[in-house]
């Protein structure tokens, strides 16, 4: 509100006259949003991030260049190899993390700067790709991010023998496909939310993911909240967004 | 074919003629149908079951009446307070088994006359009128049937504690609603045939059990097959008739 | 572990013999998954659940009794007026939340245990219902809740009016039916964690709420995850769980 | 009716027998429909498109030399690079809208014959392709129409800034993918009429623009009125109708 | 804006300081888009609409007082006999269109105040009640509404022969159960634009409207968008609004 | 084309002026139509049916009455008890086929009016009721139906005792529930036309008589075409019609 | 019968025993099985048809060996151009009908055996291949059929053109994608069956045909039966097995 | 149990103290967990199964090498030829199923270790491949499969050629594709359990199996239970378990 406050001491200074001041005014409170925007942006350290998919080459390295000056991290999801090797000549020293399809650009090295940690819990090792979108999300909000892996309910004693590790979390993101009964079996066991990523892994009735989508919707645990199917950024970003505030 | 050879023999004998033996042939073969029938009915002890819902008291009885001349047993599924009461004051001998919504006629008592037991697992306490159903059906089948209700994957520990019971049976029949995910856990943890059951036990969008039968068809256990949505009776059919073979 | 390092002491002093030790390792296992789960009761503050549709008043007037001899606080959740009113006959203490369909028996008066709070904002006045479910949940949970009604996205002035209130909130709860455009436009304007809940309000091709629930999973605004439809408690439960570990 | 006023007159003269007449009155019926078709195209300045997918450079050319004999302006829809290319070697003076994937063969320069314009309004650059595509199609009509892409809710300030030039519009058409909820916010902010076209833009539970299409049928602001996915030809063409009606 | 010139001008007149001329500002810029809207509700005669259907007599007397006081026009939609019964009691100067299921309170008597008419067109006699909803809300608008019904395409003669009155209209409304064919075939006839609403009369696999909706959306003709099932008030108002355009 | 003509020949004979002929020659257009109906309506010994469910009992009677005034034969589709008691009583010769829910109005007897009959064949008991609306449908285009019930693919025998009948057909009516598996075998063992029809009796996963109908359209054996879930009238007018030019 | 009444006469003149007998009878009704569909094959004139997707040339090959052997006519529906030429190189007087993806293998050249026609009515150009399935199916039946293409409802006028042609035939194949209106108009403006074929031409909420599906099956005017997407050679069969048997 | 009691003498002996006794003991059940899968894969003699598709070359033969060492028999199911052929030359004793897609790893000869066979029943030519992996499933299970093809309903008395030896199975795989109404028939004519596999085999509204699926859901008649469109696995292995128990 700094802008309004100098636009009135300016009229009551008689420096400026009512027209003026009231198109000031109107075009203040629309800088005001972009301002409050960028403000956001600083803040969550979670300025906007790239969909990488479908765009050219040209195109990325064209966005990449402008966000790249005015953010300390710029996150590209859903890149393939080509796009990615491209990137990379331009800027030697961007990460690819090939197994999640990120990109990440980021002025400093990532590294945990509040304690505790997110557990991505991963029922098959085809949720692999999803688990690891959502644990890089997580590392570019700054917490860790401990990946779980392989621990589906068709072979239980394996899911109990990490679950201490799991409790230690501030958070989990659950990555399950088929059935995706791992979201409620979790959740009956921890006592921190869970957040529950439907992926496409299955075939004949899974219908790209719809079978463990309901799955979790339907959970009869409570503290289960879902995200889009195959949708590890989105959980990564939830989560990461959690346990920042769990640490304020 | 003992009839067949009866005509062959008449012809041979020159007592009928060809046309007429013919004839004769060929209503045999109808006859044989039935026979067959009959034969199939009197050897696994299952004749002809009614379904009760949308049927008059009138027809009910009727049906019943013509039924328990020729069988031991008569089931009739999806039964209400109303049908039973009438039916019970015409034969005050049948069983009306309420929560399972049947009604059994049989000449005698129902007892195991076979080793062994059906262990029928229901995850809620919402579930149990389906399991009340599978296990009765089950019974009927002169088999042993254990009910082991509320051990929802929410508080697995709840499974963990019967899990030997259920280890101990020759097939499990696992009744479920919500997310389903019971029929996963289970089949991972058995190494007997499970048959599943979604029930249309939830809301939202759970759409009236189809939530938990894709759950159950997208299994990532194996071992499981999955009967319709609600059918109880379904499944204890086939767990009767899984657990009758197994001690043949 | 306590019991089990009890029962090392008495095969360590000679006061019990292996055979009996095993049995009572085994048993104390059983004990200790019920005892963890009673641990973690107390240490949540939040107990079991009764979900009251389709109870009759005997069944549920005898899960509560036992619930209280045990539990601090009871949450009844889907309650009708008739089961409300004998419920309150019998312990006239109890606290009927009629437009949220909820029953509270709490020994001390539910107040919030710690800073900051949790918005609960609805669409419309239809979301009401849902709305009231999610806030006193969120209240059970020990956090204050504070609705913010009738803001949405047709009027989108009214949203604006409330922003600050919403931004000063801990994690927000967003109830919409119809096309459920708010939890997108929310997430947009806020960097806290949206939980949304789709409802069933809508008619036409709203189909029983699909048309929200769809619009919630697909938000072009990160930061979102949802919970069934209708599902208030859900809602409220998980917004708690995040609000209690934001201030740890 | 000017062929059967003719018709009358002759057998008025007597130059013409009744049968004659009475076969020629009913061809000139199967004419007039004809006629009436082709008076239609002329009035509107909207004849025939051609609908370019699937169908190959000869036989898009052969179609296209036919229309171009008795048509003003020939539009054709869905067209690749390829086709594209032979079609201008064909004929150098067509324009090529590659984003908007269209051919358009005009005798005269496009322009815009009335005053006011159309809002096409965008919600991600991934609509660009079918805001382009509704925006020629406006213009085919002899409407200006005015592109304003990337102000989807997800950053809603966005929109804001360009509200202005929005509503000086006479009619709207409003491009999103996703959740959708643009076509709801914006007819929520507008007193016009707004043309929503859901497109498959998403991922996961988007089912190629279902969630959109439903989200946009929902809407909760009045004023909404959708065409099928990805269709901007079909909300050009009638946001094109709608506005020339509003200028006559 | 004049509420800031008034507060510019008493700050440059030094009887303003500015923290409450910042106050003040900020305070009319909430305001403002109250003013922005009540100003849109004089300026469309189209003021907030109430939506009858669940609400209790009492609340529905509460808010047509308050919209009374305001409002030159009140409509409510899908009133049933109770609620109307009560309200006329209430006001007996209130208009209630049975079939139409609304309730109008209008100062002055509805009449056109603008040359030419909106066409409403119904397929069969069951959609009559959808389309009166979409005529007197076109009333509302203060256009002409026509109801031309039962000219479904099973006897497409019937059609024909009011064709000439459709195409006198500025816009027609299409109202149609079933398979919706009308709409495709009105649109092939006109060079208006078609409002379309799928109506939830039919059976089988009709689905509750959705084959309706479908064939609409997917009209092999152009000049056809499309409203939700049912939703003759949303037709009506798009029609109106376009009526209105086409006369300004 | 004889209106046509008698113009013509006034305005020949000088005593039609052509302003007026021309205007009578479009008003004839109109009234061809309608006679063309009437025509047809005579010649197909099928005229317009009323569709029963939702009417009141005085709007049937009144349509009724117009139609018996015009037409030999009127039926009514979805009659409950208490219209066709109401309009015994008005008409106390008219027919109420209560388990078809048909009124039949026929001036003379229905009896076969040629060669040959259509087989109604119905799977199950439930199936009852469409196969008589089927059956009774066939009677009132003049011709024989039989209907041959509760020959399910569960006991295969009882259809292969009733296939020569069915062979003996002209045209096949087949209604089956659940999965809808007796379409495909009728078909694969006779030659003639199998008009399907599938039910919606059955429960869970059945989707209201969906199962069915994705079965019959699905038909592995060829010669099968399908009419709407529960439409046995559909089925009879087309088996009707077929039979009819069977025979012509 | 012949063989049993053959074996009968043996066993009464004695050179048969019994047990032979009653062992040839039986094989005799496995064989009269396979004879009675041999006899069904010659009498229809239409024995086993070949699927071609997905089989190799090798495979083709062989299976239309076999059947040349034995039966007059050898169809293969669903061929692409590979297959076609290299059957065609195997048997060059084979026709191969590209549009309809057809191979016909006939001793004798395909002609009409009987009077009237058949006519196939196809909405667009898209429908084309599809009718020309329908087509050449009605012609290998020994029927006259007649394509009358592209005369879809947004040119109603096209239909009325051509409407003469169609009501001469026996029955109408309508071949319809999109919405699938033109089948209702069809149905209305003829008295002989209309066997539909949704097709899955069309884009966006289309889904494959099941817009049209649902249209066709949900047709307000009677007479219409449906066969499944794309199925031209389903309707072909269905409406050559009617013809055939309205000229028996 | 028996590291229990062999710590708990320890123990006793005052060999360990109890802090340690106490890890140990935790340490003890983890194993257990571990223990009790590999006895589970001992006794069932079905150990780990792979899923081949999406595996590179190099992880299947990384997989395969460890499980080869600690099992029998190592099955790898959807396996591709460019797979198959690196495995084979790695170890040429692997068996390919190229129909069956599945790659079998076996120390000893497969052969049945027990008496009966399981008999998989295939409705078409196109279900020849899901037949086969349930075939080989159930022979890697010790048990005989003998599979009966092309016994689809169209012709169902190719079925009755077959019935005996069906009836002399254990149990039976039925797999049919389309709409899945061979399920239906045989179950009606055996006792035994009928596990059906829906195939993906169809097209137009065969939606990729569920048509068939829906059908064997809702089967007509009683023994039959569901696995997941096209899992020949899964049906191989519960039949094959079913057979065990039949014969232990």
């Amino acid at each position: 509100m700094a802008d309004v406050k100098r636009i009135l001491q300016e009229v009551q200074a008689g420096r400026l006259d009512i027209e003026r001041a009231s198109e000031l005014l109107q075009a203040t409170s629309k800088l005001d949003y972009a301002t409050l925007d960028l403000e956001r942006a600083e803040r969550t350290g979670f300025p906007e991030v790239v969909y990488g998919a479908g765009k050219s080459v040209e195109q990325l390295i064209g966005i990449m260049e402008r966000l790249r000056e005015h953010q300390e991290l710029v996150l590209v999801t859903r890149v393939n190899d080509n796009q990615a090797q491209h990137v990379q000549e331009r800027w030697p020293d961007i990460q690819y993390e090939k197994e999640a399809a990120l990109l990440i650009s980021s002025r400093e090295p990532l590294k945990p700067v509040r304690e505790g940690y997110v557990a991505v819990v991963a029922a098959g090792t085809s949720d692999w790709s999803v688990a690891q979108e959502a644990a890089w999300t997580v590392r570019c909000f700054g917490s860790e991010a401990r990946v779980i892996a392989d621990v589906g309910v068709a072979g239980i004693h394996r899911l109990f023998e990490r679950l201490e590790e799991i409790r230690g979390a501030s958070v989990v993101v659950c990555v399950a496909g088929m059935e995706g009964a791992l979201a409620s079996v979790l959740a009956g066991l921890v006592d921190i939310p869970v957040i529950a990523v439907p992926t496409s892994v299955g075939y004949g009735a899974n219908f790209g993911g719809v079978s463990a989508l309901l799955s979790m919707l339907n959970s009869c645990a409570t503290g289960v909240a879902v995200v889009n199917i195959d949708n590890g950024f989105g959980a990564g970003y939830m989560a990461g967004m959690i346990h920042r505030c769990s640490t304020k």
